[in-house]
């Protein structure tokens, strides 16, 4: 396959002719650098680094990158990067959407033209099967012109798949030799950044010029480091999700009769979630990571918010917006417990209507599993992936909250110690939140890191994640470097096998 | 009750110092009044009136409005009115947010404090329940400022209440007494409007000197008529839910393989649907008046969706979105067949595990019960209000569609004339679109039908619904009148018997 490159027609698959007044707005907004990067600079390695953790292991499993300095990018100075040069660079878009995918590729390529001669920006299509299938397009300026400023991924398009196999591996390496590529730019989540660190081991390894740079991407909001503040997409899919919430809060004051359930994506963390609090102030907000320290369970966390509904009944308000993080369930290990026994019985017993079945589970889960609703209890007896195993992510959590607190709330009622007729309605913001137009944080951030990127590959670095920092002061104080990408590696030991991962929260 | 009327404390329940920048930057953008309305004007009547339909039974409920004109505002004329004159007025927000809504009432505020001296403005809290109850707050200019221009009904709340039997009406009677009131305001959809002319006829034909004017508003756009071009609301409500329908389609370009199932508001009409799909151009929209008039069956639609897909994957695209009216299945014949005598059978027999029951149902019902998903015949046979009767409003649209979208595509997997594997996802766009900041046009429409309100009472007027007309040029070229509300009205038979509607489509 990767051996007869698909060079595609490079036409945008948009006309800004058909570009509504806002798209067309925002498409000749000027883009502000971070001085360093307004003149000549020099690439300065800082000290030699390590591991998140297990060191050793990981100076094992990278043993061409382990301990190679991060890098800041420093004005002026005796190293200035030559112009008289001319770069073939690829780049690729990883993962989940997340808003400013498309500046990072406008600020990789004007980087490019204007710092080097004659370089070449080769798109790789449809995310990492792009690169192992050789499909890709050749940017100019005007193919990148119309997607400056604006949401989505489709400049390119974006994929799922990863580079794994040693077969894949050698599918890249033979898409990089045929492009004679100089540089690759990675633009994804953890999981692909650990693809990105594993692909410039490989190349170096086996001694191919092919440099490879990560980019923070994810509108949750988890891989962040001390060098890595934030990743893009988390500012504008925030706003946008607070946006809605602040209309839903509108709303349930104006009608006093309503509790709106909240759900918003974020599976691993619940940035997400914490930041629309902050922004909006809702009546009730379930942090995930909270839930988990607290060692809470679904039960506690039911009482926790009916107790506040019946509290603010007795205030005379009868509405409500509560907060929900999508992952909620993931961070109650009782929940982790009941699923582990459940596919455990379902793989090897015969569910019966009568429910003698439940006699195999353990007494908590048990009673966590008569606790829940209905419905959940069907779903998860009946809605199971192709290996027969439940499938928590396809569980609503915000209706199974809502039926829980129902349930609950009608006891209480026939205690006497609510009177009220309790009204919900449930609400998942998710995909509507991942391709909006940029806010000018993540349009700014998104060039910056794009341009770094380009600045880094013209120096000759590899193993690194474009690294924006100083986010809070203004766009011209922005510092600009590159973070090991080992340095941000740890080994996750799950289930007695030991796995690669990024370290999301490498605050140290 | 409504003898101890209460005056609430006008404090107001929002605090402009915790508004967010667009929040703030919208309170003081000025609102352009129709040219008519900036200087003298004269209240001119039309011919005498008819009704929508049925006039004879209309003029038999209506004995003393039935026939009156419509008034159109005039610039300059003799019958200036006068403004060494003190009015007493009501106002309230009946049934759902639109926004827009403090706009209307800062309009008929400043009309008051413009053309009239020392009138006051009432506002009858959380809907017509209000005017019963005779809960309300005086309005003063800190009071109404921080809602100018901003979403939400929440300055005085609504409700749905309607005030319909005698006693009722008494009770609207005795606040209008105590309150002196010489108008009253009804902010409201078609019911709210039919509602206020019961009571503007009420009124006259006692002898009571409050006059009622309405004022169209639902973000569902179908309360119109050739004098009432739109209903405020619905050109927010398409914006918001446009934006968040081109991310999701950006979403789907960039992912490339997604089908996203987009349900929006509108139960009786799809207008809300159609202009989204006139915004936003998606791949497939679904109009409930064309499936009712092509007598479409929920297989038709269902097959006319899955044709689609196919033939898009056959083009290559494997992703897209589809729009659909929430009030789709109100518009398919069999399927209210099918609820009618589902409510029959469930109102007097057994529903036995094996199915015997369903032999009761006719052969075409039966039919169309085994074509739906097993989760949705659950739904009909389990969840059913307090009479007993199956909630059709309950059914998720979207996700029945695509159930039934996914049935026929393995189908048609099976017989090899199709080949993917078909990814789905639901959404449903609702609540967050009717309380977000009114668009220009929403602010500007509104405060004109406010300031217009003001100016029928002001000229003696009741029982007409505020109109201003000739939206499409600009706001000073915009008309503004009011027209009878008896002539909007028609009598509806609905099983045997007849029912006084408002006439949404009289564009005759």
């Amino acid at each position: 396959m990767s051996s007869s490159s698909v060079n595609l027609k490079a036409v945008p698959g948009r006309l800004t002719s058909s570009y509504s007044e806002v798209q067309a707005s925002r498409l000749d907004v000027s883009l502000p650098l971070p001085s360093v990067l307004k003149s000549s600079f020099s690439v300065v390695d800082g000290p030699k680094s390590s591991a998140a953790g297990n060191p050793e292991e990981i100076a094992k499993l990278f043993p061409n990158l382990f301990g190679q300095p991060s890098a800041v990018l420093n004005p002026g100075g005796s190293s200035v990067l030559s112009k008289d040069i001319s770069l073939k660079i690829g780049v690729v878009l990883s993962g989940g959407q997340a808003p400013g995918g498309h500046n990072v590729i406008s600020g990789i390529f004007d980087y490019l033209q204007q710092r080097t001669s004659g370089s070449t920006v080769y798109g790789f299509k449809g995310g990492p099967a792009g690169i192992m299938k050789g499909k890709y397009v050749e940017l100019s300026a005007e193919f990148v012109y119309p997607y400056r400023n604006q949401g989505g991924f489709d400049m390119i398009a974006s994929g799922r798949d990863k580079i794994e196999t040693p077969e894949q591996f050698k599918q890249a390496e033979e898409t990089a030799k045929t492009l004679d590529l100089d540089g690759l730019v990675v633009i994804g989540g953890d999981d692909s950044n650990t693809n990105a660190c594993l692909l410039a081991e490989y190349f170096r390894g086996k001694n191919i010029k092919t440099r490879v740079i990560g980019c923070p991407k994810t509108i949750d909001g988890d891989l962040k480091s001390k060098e890595v503040p934030v990743s893009f997409g988390f500012d504008t899919a925030c706003k946008l999700y607070s946006e809605m919430i602040g209309n839903v809060m509108t709303d349930a004051r104006s009608t006093g009769k309503y509790y709106h359930f909240v759900r918003l994506m974020g599976r691993a963390a619940s940035h997400i979630t914490l930041e629309c609090a902050l922004e909006t102030h809702p009546n009730i907000t379930i942090i995930g990571e909270e839930v988990a320290a607290k060692k809470q369970t679904l039960k506690s966390v039911t009482d926790y918010i009916t107790d506040i509904i019946c509290k603010r009944s007795e205030l005379g308000f009868n509405y409500g917006v509560i907060l929900i993080p999508e992952g909620l369930i993931d961070f109650i290990p009782e929940v982790q417990q009941l699923i582990a026994e459940l596919n455990e019985i379902l793989a090897h017993d015969v569910v019966d209507e009568a429910g003698v079945w439940k006699k195999k589970l353990k007494s908590q889960s048990h009673e966590l599993f008569e606790f829940l609703p209905p419905t959940i209890q069907e779903q998860l007896l009946l809605e199971r992936d192709p290996h027969g195993n439940v499938q928590v992510a396809k569980i609503e959590t915000e209706k199974m909250l809502l039926q829980m607190v129902e349930t609950e709330l009608d006891k209480r009622k026939q205690e006497g110690k609510y009177k009220r007729d309790f009204l919900g309605k449930t609400h998942f913001f998710g995909y509507e939140g991942r391709c909006g137009l940029p806010t000018n944080f993540d349009a700014n951030y998104c060039y910056a890191l794009g341009f770094g990127a380009g600045a880094l590959l013209h120096s000759g670095k590899t193993g690194l994640i474009s690294s924006v920092g100083n986010l809070a002061a203004p766009v011209e104080q922005w510092t600009v470097g590159g973070t090991a990408l080992t340095s941000l590696m740890d080994v996750e030991r799950r289930h007695g096998t030991s796995l690669l991962a990024f370290s999301p929260f490498n605050l140290g």
